[in-house]
């Protein structure tokens, strides 16, 4: 068969030195690093929404990109390239998992019905490429926030038959995750949330997101669905406010409703920023808490206030991104997915494999990084020494919560003249550019 | 005794039709609004800190205001002159409750001992003065945010005394405040957070956190203290992240480490768009969550990134949260409390007059305007026919929990062309307007 | 004909004690204000854009929007109705302006030749419903940022010929403008600026964009097109960048190039607060150097970092941005066009009269409250008593720029015992407050 | 004489191998690049008012700095021993320049005079250590924003007393910076916006402002002062506007009121961001219009909204600093000066040296990273070729201004099926990457 991207090799590391824009300079996933490759450490995922599916529209422009694949009239015809397309990208560019939303992967036809069938036939198509080729799914999950139906949302919708059709549609998604073996599976909720809460039921939306998630955990029991359940927290965009703000939101709502135990995140740089944080916190609030499960890679500009899921390029942003993951002892079963697509203006397919380098490498760099300051322990034993009031005397008796306000008060009586030590910001930064440049 | 404030006189109501500028418009405390008074449903609070102790500095510039009694040379001297202000004022405009934090009230002194000698002194006079005048206290604090000892914080510091020290002056601060019959007390945590996490154990500090607020809890009920604990979120500022961040990351605390059954949250409007919420959002999510203890009332300027705490002077704000707060059935033992300062360039004493009638107008007409709202049942009639469809058939069976996504695919493949209704936010916009007008 | 609103009456003013939704309560057009009507002052104008082409779409959904004429298969035949339903819609609310892109109001043949073909049949269906109704254009413009030629922008694109391509269709625009009888000529440069700096020669690119603008004023003279000549300043989005990021960078950009004597601004309310400022700054900054032109009524969200064209109905926006157009003498021949799209949630035709009627109303308000203060003379008034010191003595010299820095410091080394008075922002803010609720 | 920082060493050039954290990694002042000297290159400056004045405090917190000098009681005594200092700690740091405020030197006295006095007793300190050291001054200012006096701005106060008294000041501080032979004066005006528009005369302030600086470049001229005058913009903070928004507001105005032959920018980091724009863009910006003239070098925190004057360690944005200051042929008569301060919780003397190397090694590396990527031309080049239709043909035409609207018409009526070629950023980003952790 004829290849779709001619243009792009099969991308080879070729380490620092090379000058083949069309190489990884630091993406050498047999290298080992601790006992595991890097192939290992860092999972990468390919999101079939951006890469195949999205034609680079934008609120003010149409399409640019250059997917053949999309030219084609019939729609279950672009469906079944696009699987071609996508399984010829991963090979050359190494991947071994993709994501996908239902709709991603089959259009929808006239009737439930025959979207479902769509679906079936795609998925056997799926099935065989992923046999042949070994790459496998990281999670699947449904769009529910396309199609003008979801309007109002999906789970949080005023509407009762949308709510039982987003049922419908997810109780099939899990099945051909299942299917495929997918190992999560992701809620994304872009619509559920309000635009104005002239017209809004918070309560009652709450307690149906509830309602519906649980009827999701009993149903992937019902069907032998092992995969990790997954919330992706986002604050805006779509919607004015989404109710899975940010990770402490989704966490206070898992708590609530007492949804924790079958729960984790999944984090998005973009998001992050957009809520508040840094892409740090998200993912350090999340592992303090066990629900870090899953990573999706992308950048955001910081000027900007949308969602631009730019390919992960800052190397400060990857490294301590993977100080975390590395802290969480990875993010098995979980990945690192590119939830992020090429400019508009990287119109050419050959963009997409410049983009997914970059992103690759970026990590990749981050993980070298990440790894020597673990192993050197420069931050981490800074510290331990800096808590290390904690280990012993008054502190040592805090944590173990021998003590309550009136036996400190007496010891705070006598010592009321404090010593602190500096917090060594600007130190800790520069010791962070050394190893950034030479790890 | 000779008036401190003697340009101010006494403010009274005189109607939306007077021009006197030393004059309540709106704010007539003892008109009627279903069978409670105005003061009785605003229960507006002055907040020590901002109209008597601060001196109008900011980062770039010295103080301004013009506060005679912080001339007086002697600490002690100024704190008790202090007081007289501070009830003169409340006196004339009318106030029922005031907030402190212990070190507006009381200088700092070189011993902890001493501190708490110089409160105790301080406290004796504002009791006579409650007393004779019949003001009360909403809440008191903890200011630990100011000395240079809780630079690195006072729970989450890393050093052991930091956190006795911080325990022995909540624990004097739940003295003082329970002494004078106060019916909240709040924590505020200014430096609970961090500035980088290079240096930070975040784990540590969030446990740290928790025990502190347990030992809070335990000693308030060993004093008999029987006020309303509350957090107030701020996301940032003066530290980089606080955990504090908004309402729902407080209640995700507070779930995480048990203390959901203590703890209710004081929510400013200048805090929750900080944290990008509007003020209504974090109203309505502490309210559906039951934990919608106190308000501070002031305003951000939504171009700046800092807290600006304005007097509040949005109509349709100080309507929005009105409208939560009627809905919560008032906020006592909570109230609204100023936590608001003149602009640096309203230095004058009499602008203190005109920042609090500006406030006291507003939230009173934002009282009428919310009420009006409800009495007529224009919103809340609208939510409920959008969300009609949960009142019997396939939704009322979601809302009973009767149905899983197998019954609801069943359904929903029976019924998949869905039609939705507008949600009419612009005619809603417009009714708000017509109401804000015309009540 | 068979009306294409036949839900919508023909919107009358009723008065502020109207329930009626499909009524004016505050805009009456003929209501007299200082010898002008109500509908002379605002000037309001319905954008062909938002009202009658777009379908709702957002970057995460499909259209909801339901517009008859979409549904049609002819591109031309949905050009024609769109004509019909325009002219329906302005006269049912009493609209005497519009406002359009080409692209709006004819579609894209397969060539230049063909679109311009395409364009002059619908401007000749146009001219006949404008005659025959006496509405009028208020200004045309090109659109130069959907289609995928102008990816890296129109006259700054890096390629000479999108460079001509869009002199070829300025060029068109501008006839068929003049044809129309157009009062005004809008650029707005949604795609000239950059994505990023690593691949843009922004010098050459601003050299082009002058260069391309004088062109246009050249081709007007030549066609004896007497309109003015707007740009409509817009920091961000389509682009990362855009050049004329706000007024203040336009007006540079014209006095560098030397074009300020042809082009004022077109200043729009959402993106304004985009650029970091308030819509009456960005009116005041555009009054005081002469190049406040005309204005898109509109607003966005602040707490969204995105242009959501939202409805104007802040009554304190439009207080203000009338106040501004009230001092300018008016805004003819410029307007305020509802440069402003129903919430995507808001899809029924009948949306579309609440929005205009919402936004009109409130614009009415602003003007009748604009109107009373500066009646009143409440705000000059204060202002000139502020900055009275410049109108004699020192003061009235430093005016006449009779004195340098030595006369200066002389009289300052005799007055350096400064007295300054309050600002006194809240006591004005509440005042404000009075007469919005009150006029 | 003792000194006063003891634990600090005379800070060396060891090499990125070193992990003395009190050496150069990346900064050796002798190193050459293109015949110029690293030194000569990045023309360092210290700033006296953080490194030597402030002492900690912020809006919610005391002065935590160990700054001994500070702790003296007699504000003239302060002054001399901080001169020790600063040339101490300049003189361990490898600095050849510095920058102060009137006001960081020496104290205000009681009267004019007397602060005139006192400035000239510390001058004259100043002026024999710089002899002594060789150390420099790149810029005086005066500080024209702490004291009440300046409440409602300096040059664009309504109290003309004020006015007056800043050109005193002024005067004063343009004769000692041409004493001390200053290479540059600034005028950064942290006071010189408004408020708020309710009390405003923003036209009049705008005149006065133009007025002030014209006075200030005739006062120049009388006395020989042959520096460059820098205008600093910032958009907001203290106060809400400032007049001096961005560099485009800055060249605006210069151009309105006859100034930009007098005037360049000095362009910092921090208010960029805050501005809504990148580092780099206003350094273009300024580049492109003949008007940078120094840099304020510092970074924000992209999540908090204040001006947070962190040491710059984000080795992109020192990259893409030094391309523009290459590409400007350098900075001089400006430079680099560190308008930074170490954070709040690093209050330790040495902390001052660790955050001037971070900054200093952060430049230094950016430096050679753009520096190489200059010398490689691998973004000029890529630049060059995507521009290259305007080199010939048409484009050439369009740059010669030899063609109008009528040609490009005809000529884009042929030539209307155009080819784009992607902008490659992905790509670029890669490059760059790999330039930074190469270099």
């Amino acid at each position: 068969m004829k290849e779709l991207f001619g243009k792009i090799p099969k991308i080879e590391y070729e380490g620092p030195a090379s000058t083949n824009p069309l190489a990884f300079k630091y993406y050498n996933p047999e290298e080992e690093l601790g006992g595991k490759t890097m192939a290992e450490h860092l999972r990468f995922s390919m999101a079939y929404w951006h890469t195949f599916t999205a034609d680079g529209s934008d609120p003010f422009g149409a399409g640019t990109m250059q997917r053949p694949w999309n030219d084609i009239n019939d729609p279950m015809e672009v469906a079944k390239k696009r699987v071609e397309a996508a399984f010829e990208l991963m090979n050359k560019l190494g991947f071994s998992y993709f994501c996908f939303h239902d709709r991603d992967i089959a259009p929808e036809g006239k009737t439930l019905e025959e979207t479902n069938q769509n679906l079936d036939e795609i998925v056997a198509l799926l099935k065989e490429k992923m046999k042949e080729t070994g790459i496998k799914l990281l999670w699947g999950t449904a769009n529910m926030f396309t199609h003008p139906r979801f309007v109002h949302g999906a789970a949080t919708s005023p509407n009762a038959d949308v709510f039982a059709y987003a049922a419908a549609q997810v109780k099939k998604a899990l099945e051909i995750t299942n299917e495929l073996g997918g190992e999560n599976y992701v809620f994304w909720g872009g619509r559920e949330g309000y635009e104005t809460l002239l017209n809004t039921n918070m309560g009652l939306e709450l307690d149906n997101l509830a309602r519906f998630l649980q009827m999701a955990v009993d149903y992937a029991q019902k069907i032998g669905f092992k995969g990790q359940f997954l919330i992706e927290p986002k604050p805006k965009e779509p919607t004015k406010h989404q109710y899975d703000f940010d990770v402490a939101a989704v966490f206070a709502f898992l708590k609530k409703y007492g949804l924790d135990k079958y729960f984790k995140t999944n984090i998005e740089a973009n998001h992050a920023t957009l809520a508040g944080h840094n892409f740090q916190h998200e993912l350090r609030f999340a592992r303090l808490n066990g629900i870090l499960g899953s990573v999706d890679a992308n950048q955001g500009d910081m000027l900007l206030g949308w969602d631009t899921d730019q390919f992960p390029t800052n190397i400060y942003t990857t490294t301590f991104a993977m100080y975390e993951i590395l802290k969480n002892g990875g993010l098995a079963p979980g990945g690192l997915n590119f939830d992020a697509k090429v400019r508009r203006p990287s119109f050419e397919a050959v963009d997409l494999a410049y983009g997914h380098i970059a992103g690759m490498d970026a990590f990749a760099q981050g993980l070298k990084v990440a790894y020597k300051l673990l192993e050197d322990g420069v931050i981490e034993e800074f510290i331990t020494n800096r808590y290390a009031s904690y280990d012993h005397g008054i502190g040592a008796r805090i944590i173990k919560k021998e003590l309550g306000f009136e036996e400190l008060a007496d010891y705070a009586l006598n010592h009321d003249q404090i010593v602190n030590e500096s917090g060594r910001q600007e130190m800790l930064e520069s010791i962070i550019n050394q190893y950034l440049i030479e790890s």
